[in-house]
């Protein structure tokens, strides 16, 4: 298991949060997220899922992750 | 970047320590690990290699990975 630290920009308000906190815990692979109001933490199996692919779901999600 | 804490068995001093260390630090995609008597955090791309590669690397050095 593994666990990624992902800063994100552009969440204003716990509506935010709480849309990034579901689109991270919807994909396979992912255990568990701690998600507050400028970061996701992260506990996710790597042979299952990626960072890159965790990023790109709170991209999609239509926020900025800040590398 | 990502990171993952894998409990080791077997290490009796800080030569083992060092020996784990030096087996995970020389793997490609790990940038940074932090190694004591019980276990390794371990900082790693994981575009470029998975938990899974790092606990066969400390298992070919001799020790144990605990799940």
């Amino acid at each position: 298991m593994a666990q990624a630290t992902i800063k994100i920009e552009g969440m204003t308000c716990m509506h935010c949060v709480m849309r990034v906190k579901k689109a991270i815990d919807g994909m396979k692979g992912v255990q568990d997220s701690k998600v507050d109001i400028t970061s996701a933490v992260v506990d996710f199996d790597d042979a299952t899922v990626k960072t890159a692919d965790i990023e790109a779901a709170i991209t999609k999600a239509g926020y900025k992750v800040v590398q």
